[in-house]
């Protein structure tokens, strides 16, 4: 894992460390804590940092045979580490040990590789450079040159901490939104500061399957934006009212993690009256619930695209698959997949329904099952309209695609079915403050895959500079303008 | 883009050059303009002759940011022109890259790369040779050594223009169908003639569910045969009335563009009231259409075994994605993409109710979503049947998978669980006269493929005769055998 | 094909050669006759032995345009093996040809290729040999190192072979269980035994939909277990009897070919009725076959749960498409392709209720459709749990993917989205005794993938101790352990 680490040849490495390597890191989608970004939280030590929330790791270390005390258990923090360590091996050709090795080597200046013998060194060098203040929140983002982060945010939330961070905020316009965190040098030679933004992400609006829940919801809603709900009718004043409020502290996207996509027709009086039905605690028949949610989709999906956000669709997994587990861990524990669902229709009429309207915001669609991804890619061309380069996207591999084969087929099916060239990029889509590594993994790829073509005559070394051009826009530029950043 | 283009290894260039690259062109699929061949066009500019309605660059054009008015719009052609230009090289790792400079480079002897800069230059020096006499529609045939080409044409067709090229037309029996176009030696020094096919597309047959445009349709059927059209049966008769016509012109293919596959049991009397019902203008239930077009897929396929047809079957395709676009524009403008359908069931019964009754033609299956490939590369096992050697095909990389992963994908899919020797090869299914250097671009990737295995010891270089033969029978021997031309 | 074929680079060759190539084969499931192996078959010709009953090569020989008699028609044995010879080379590129001449050198020492012209020698050689005792059935177990066979039997078999192989059986520890058929040094160097298990398929037991032929094999269960069974309770209870005694005859694996999963409610009322009504000779709907699976399923996993079995699902394949030749020949007689059903949910629920119990057996899934891939290798890690490592297994490469590209994606996607290291490895799933090197095959084709890892520093070069064992875990430790061998 040397300097060249991916990088099969010289057009490779020459594009990497002379274009993509120097430039900062817009991270547009991630999950995490603006808490602890607001307040600069330092780390206990790296199994708090590494171990505390991973489910890619929680799931390595029960595929590896270790048991649940030293995953989410009662253990102490250096006994899951140590299980952490001896199970690192057994990841070869998972993503985790790239991942594993290029954090300790990126943050923490370690090559060392990760195995019980390692444990140990490994473990206290970690932890003592963790009490150092550049190994804070903040201080991680600034090592990594960071410019700006899109947290995942519920409409009700107060956004306090992004608004601490924002004290004069402006939705639109570049260079003015969100606090500059930041001007100290960081590691990379780069100066830079981070931006906090919010993103909004409604998935609990849309959750009218679990009436007690819903109704809870809605009153914390309601309270949010200091207006009781009552009918459907103020559900979408309600949210619309957020969403200002969102866009106000600078809030340039939403996000919707669904597991396909709903595009039924429905009246009003339908959508009332299965609020209603809902709101007095009986559960809605399957098809209201795809009603309702179709019918919030196309309102989110409005106001986006009045607001001039780009709407973001995660959609596709199966979650909280294991039930006995779900009970002790809640979501988000590791027990989630791949659902294979037939989206294609109703994805179109959703699109096609707000573009009718002229109401169809920039748009990223991120499958997870990666048999979809030639459906994706040539679905966004029936809906890219000019003026907007790439407007409607093919999201980088996600969640389980988030590796060197998942980011090389979505690579590979977006430039043979759309622009590669117009493609927005990576984003982490983490809840840890050390995954800005998958940049550099992203780019190194992305840089390989060009080399390549080059090298083989694939592309004309005659456009280098256009093909360079081309590396920077990926990895930062075109995200920049098309979120307007 | 040198000689060499593709061909990654000495092997594979060997194969190549002294095999693949002599051989004719039969182009069994495309959707020429049969008047344009038959006048033989002239074509105004480059514009024309490009982007007049090449729905693969209006896509680009629009993922690239184009606004419509430069796609579709009332731009000038230099207009036109110059934003394709602009564009070029924001395509670099899409087919469209190397099928332009191909075209560029094999018709009219243009090396430059297409962008911005070299746009005017390319612009004037392609429509002064477009003045040229051999840069006519059969002259760009006779370029490109093309021995056959199959249009696709409508029951109710009259065939006029290939009749006006088949003075003696004989349906079956080498070398007296078509009249032989030309016979001045083509630019790559092959001695060659053009002959202009028809194939059977009934596709209006099947569209009931739109009865207002059916009603019209059967009464222009009804026209062409000679016969009012007043029930199913009728129906029935005057198709086969028409597939005898077709065929007494030279035709030897049908082709059905389908979403899915259809094979509902059904009765004669429920076939006769769907058709009553939908000729009153009623619009039929869907189980009423399923009904309808399991029957008339059976009876195509009844009457292309009897006239010794292969029929083909481009399945998946879901189209008119863009309602406001297909206002504005119609059908293919570029607002067609792949869907999701699990089809295994409905297309193995299709083809096992024809072979039951000894009535399963030679058939050629096209995916359009490569997630079908190896469903479709094992289904065509199910009805393999001596004596005709690879008598179900997995067509060739179709559409969105017409380009070098796409066309790998096949052919390797088709290698593992079929036998890529029997393969009939490429087609264009182009609507334009300056795609037939996809053969080229297909053979080359075919001898890239097979040289590789070669030199990598997976296939044993002793047998080098029979490779080399097993390269000109996919580039060309086994469709002029398969479909008997 | 010399002793580097399929070994691209020299960390491959190191980590085959030295590790992979010299460890015995634990064949964990194959279709091999249990008679055959006790009674020491002696085969008549290579034509009993290759082509007697193996659909792989009927599918290619239809393929070519050979006509029926020459397949499983009357031509004499010659005949059958020159029409096999002379289809070989059109084979290239299928896994049949480097199968084919696999077996001819490892088997009979035979280097030549197969081919017309070859054709009458190597018959010759072929049968010489096959006079010879060392080509017995257990003959070419020895020569070929296996230590370990899973034959698949129904749970009416009375196991005789099994048990005449194994005086002594204990259904738990290693070392005891089946007899050692032989002691003498095999081919290769090594010396071995052969244990013959039974597998456990109940699939008759779930074949509901076919009252007729049910009933009948309800009769022969009951008589096996010396029980008449009269209702869906003595169905489990002789279920249960007769899985008792696999178990003491050293039985570690069901195994169960289904098209779909079934996780449907259902109650003890519902399911005595549907018995009752099939018993009654009427057909059940769909809802009904549907409810039944589902509760036959789960039973069947409590049992293998509480035996520590491990419990295998061959799942997708649609089978038996031409009803022509089924009507001729019968099931199994290459007529069965890959099927599209989209089984995630029900997948899902049926794990999770068992898992739900705490009686979810070891558990291998096998796809047929690799489009599937990525939703199994994300399913397993829902019901990962310690202490077993890697107690939910994602099956090798199966059937149609039985082959270099199909063992490459099941292997990589694995890789990505679980663990590698834990995979228990190859299997035959064959019927014909000379299928052994498909374990040589699928041990280069993983001595290579990690090898080229190596060579392009995606794996570290330090670790070469653990990477080789890993190459020996997978290719013989994983199985043993897992299986309790």
């Amino acid at each position: 894992m040397d300097q060249n680490f991916l990088l099969q040849s010289a057009t490779a490495q020459e594009l990497y460390h002379n274009h993509a390597a120097k430039l900062p890191i817009i991270d547009y989608h991630c999950h995490l804590n603006p808490k602890e970004v607001a307040e600069d939280h330092r780390f206990r030590n790296i199994t708090e940092l590494w171990l505390g929330g991973d489910h890619y790791k929680w799931r390595a270390l029960r595929s590896n045979g270790v048991e649940e005390k030293y995953i989410t258990g009662d253990a102490s923090d250096w006994e899951k580490f140590q299980k952490w360590a001896e199970t690192m091996p057994y990841c070869m050709r998972n993503p985790l040990y790239h991942w594993t090795h290029l954090e300790l080597r990126t943050a923490f200046g370690i090559t060392k590789l990760l195995n019980a013998s390692t444990a140990r060194d490994i473990y206290d060098e970690c932890n003592e450079k963790l009490q150092q203040p550049e190994f804070s929140a903040r201080g991680l983002m600034r090592r990594y040159n960071v410019e700006v982060v899109c947290t995942t945010d519920d409409p009700a939330d107060d956004l306090r901490y992004h608004r601490s961070l924002t004290p004069n905020p402006s939705p639109v316009g570049e260079g003015s939104i969100g606090k500059v965190m930041g001007k100290s040098p960081s590691p990379t030679g780069e100066g830079s500061g981070v931006r906090l933004l919010p993103t909004w992400r409604p998935d609990k609006a849309m959750a009218i399957d679990n009436p007690t829940s819903y109704r809870a919801y809605i009153e914390t809603l309601g309270a949010a934006a200091g207006q009781e709900i009552r009918s459907y009718t103020d559900l979408l004043e309600v949210l619309q009212k957020r969403h200002d409020f969102f866009a106000s502290v600078g809030c340039r996207l939403s996000d919707h993690g669904v597991n396909e996509f709903y595009a039924d027709d429905f009246t009003e009086t339908e959508l009332s009256a299965i609020f209603r039905k809902v709101m007095d605690g009986q559960m809605p028949t399957a098809e209201e619930v795809s009603k309702f949610r179709s019918a919030l989709m196309l309102e989110g999906g409005r106001m986006d695209a009045r607001a001039g956000w780009a709407q973001q669709f995660h959609y596709g997994p199966m979650r909280n698959n294991n039930s006995k587990m779900f009970r002790r861990l809640g979501p988000d524990a590791g027990y989630d997949s791949i659902g294979t669902w037939n989206t294609s229709e109703s994805l179109s009429r959703f699109l096609d329904k707000l573009d009718s309207e002229g109401l169809l915001a920039k748009t990223i669609l991120y499958p997870i099952n990666p048999s979809d991804n030639e459906m994706i890619a040539t679905m966004i061309g029936n809906f890219q309209e000019g003026p907007v380069p790439g407007k409607i996207q093919f999201g980088s591999g996600w969640w389980f695609n988030d590796q060197l084969d998942g980011m090389e087929r979505q690579m590979n099916c977006l430039s043979q079915l759309g622009l590669l060239s117009r493609f927005v990029g990576m984003l982490t889509d983490s809840r840890s403050f050390l995954s800005y590594p998958r940049h550099e993994y992203f780019r190194r790829c992305l840089c390989n895959l060009i080399g390549r073509d080059v090298e083989e005559g694939k592309l004309p070394r005659e456009e280098m500079p256009f093909i360079a051009q081309m590396v920077e826009d990926i990895s930062y530029y075109n995200a920049k303008r098309y979120f307007g950043f």
